[in-house]
């Protein structure tokens, strides 16, 4: 399934700013980095917004040749809810863009869209990879230039030790695979260090990560989480969910604040203004754009789901990562696993 | 039990700046706030640590009359294992301090020090109220200059949805007497804010809620937690346990890149100079240090549990809320709410 120059569906509808930054990372991507891009929704606003990143006069000659329209008539909005509209929107950009993945026509699926809906029509369109008990739902923690990644974030509210093993272990080959990252150090999310500690579930899934072969280090704290103590983090999907969202409501509840105080007295605005490359070099550090989107892991196909806000330099990190994923042969090496695991089990 | 002028038991040895700044917020709240406060644990070291916040010369006549020293011999460290140590140190100030309540020879006990075993020897020694089924360990969340708090934080890591309703009703009741907050707004933390959403504690606590004739507001998410969107906030301790230490983790994390990056160039550093007033107040608006130490809801007598970094301004503010609980008839109220549970469920 790998090939040399994959090509990546593209969600053109999904995301906060859809279809412009959308369509405006694909042209980023196509043009600097040549990545192929199948742009899949209404091809209108798709053109449209396609024509002010080329040159003026002559846009039909100047699209790029490794971009392509994909038409999708509906649009699942980013509050409708999932399963259904993952049912019945049988022609919308989400399901037609799992469709090209399924029929070989595309070698991964990006989408900023309604996570909900892209899990649920994912594994409706793609199925589980044989073996998998449950796909997984992976985000990416870049936190002072160091990348850490945590899931289930919300694909499974409630878990069982195996799932959780099994998420480590699909991790784990993502980390290698598409970060390079050798032997990566795999963690469980608790609430003390010692393996007697936590609920059931986690005591449980201690023991299975203890004989799993993983590099396991053990358990991590939540105030562990934005350390990168870990390459991977394993918690259940509701914890996991909670986790990241508390660590984006307290950073902006902290760069809130910080405005306000500093705007609070005119000499504290005149340094302030200073300071602002010092500011920005902080807010880069905890950019998840140059990472781009997480990865649905456990689906029979590559799916990269992206975070509602994404902006045109996250659609074109979300494409690298998406192709660096098709190139590094990580869904066979996931294909492989699973049988393994089964027997084991 | 209430009395006007209550006493309260103060773990001397607990915390990981005792016996220092645990007896100097005694001295302050005795001399300053009038708290007559017990302070238990190894006269040597207490008797040596008073003597520094007294009028030198005149040290034994110049001792509060309000401050007395109970003796206890052993002290429990931090690192050790909460319920055996709760069991086999019978004269540790932790195991005095709940004795002295138990007897009715103190009104309330505070310690910052191992909270495993607090919440064990509470347990142990006091028992629970009489129809609450788990004892709830309570994390105050001063943010913005707005009070939220927060339950479970670790006493149970695996929950029913019959001990999160008991625990937002004692957590309401607890707002109501010591905070003064009128209709506390009671929310459930979940992953998203439909009924529907979350784990299956989630979703059948939701119904309790809905019908238990409190202030319920609904789901809140993750990035709610930071923005004091109710005035209660439940959930299971072992999500509520990772919470708050990502939420340490995280303010942690940004305030060091933050100190990193303002110190990278001299020009930063001098503008950044100007903006530590500015520094200070926002540190001011996360500081836990005024609100104090956190209740153990549940167990017969008032336990308050500490950060284990509580410094002498946190212990004095823990010393005053233990007062206004004292005073408020806060105990006498969830000792009447609970059989009206028992008899409802």
């Amino acid at each position: 399934m790998s090939r040399e120059d994959p090509i990546i569906a593209l969600d053109a509808m999904g995301g906060d700013n859809a279809p412009a930054e959308i369509v405006h990372g694909a042209v980023l991507a196509a043009r600097d980095l040549g990545v192929r891009v199948a742009l899949v929704g209404r091809p209108e606003p798709i053109i449209a917004e396609m024509a002010k990143h080329l040159p003026a006069g002559r846009q039909a000659a100047a699209k790029p040749a490794n971009l392509s329209i994909v038409p999708a008539s509906e649009v699942i909005e980013m509050d409708e809810h999932p399963a259904s509209a993952a049912r019945h929107k049988k022609d919308s950009s989400i399901v037609i863009g799992l469709k090209l993945v399924k029929q070989g026509q595309a070698d991964a699926f990006v989408s900023a869209g309604n996570t909900g809906a892209v899990m649920a029509a994912a594994i409706m369109y793609l199925n589980r990879i044989r073996g998998i008990e449950r796909p997984s739902l992976v985000a990416l923690m870049p936190l002072g230039g160091k990348l850490t990644v945590l899931l289930d974030v919300g694909a499974n509210a409630d878990a069982k030790p195996q799932y959780l093993l099994q998420w480590g272990q699909m991790a784990a080959a993502y980390m290698e695979r598409v970060w390079k990252v050798a032997r990566p150090r795999v963690a469980l999310l608790n609430i003390g260090e010692e393996e007697t500690k936590g609920n059931q579930l986690s005591q449980e899934a201690y023991k299975l990560f203890e004989s799993s072969g993983l590099h396991f280090i053990g358990n991590l704290e939540g105030k562990d989480v934005p350390r990168a103590a870990a390459d991977v983090i394993v918690t259940d999907g509701f914890t996991g969910n909670v986790v990241i969202k508390t660590m984006e409501g307290m950073a902006e509840f902290i760069m809130g604040e910080l405005r306000e105080v500093m705007t609070s007295r005119f000499y504290y605005k005149l340094a302030a203004a200073t300071l602002i490359p010092a500011f920005n070099k902080l807010r880069q550090k905890m950019d998840y754009r140059e990472y781009g989107a997480g990865p649905l892991l456990g689906v029979d196909g590559l799916v990269f789901i992206g975070h509602g806000r994404s902006d045109a330099q996250a659609i074109k990190s979300s494409l690298r990562v998406a192709r660096e994923a098709a190139q590094s042969g990580m869904l066979d090496a996931l294909r492989e696993m699973a049988p393994a695991r089964v027997r084991a089990g």
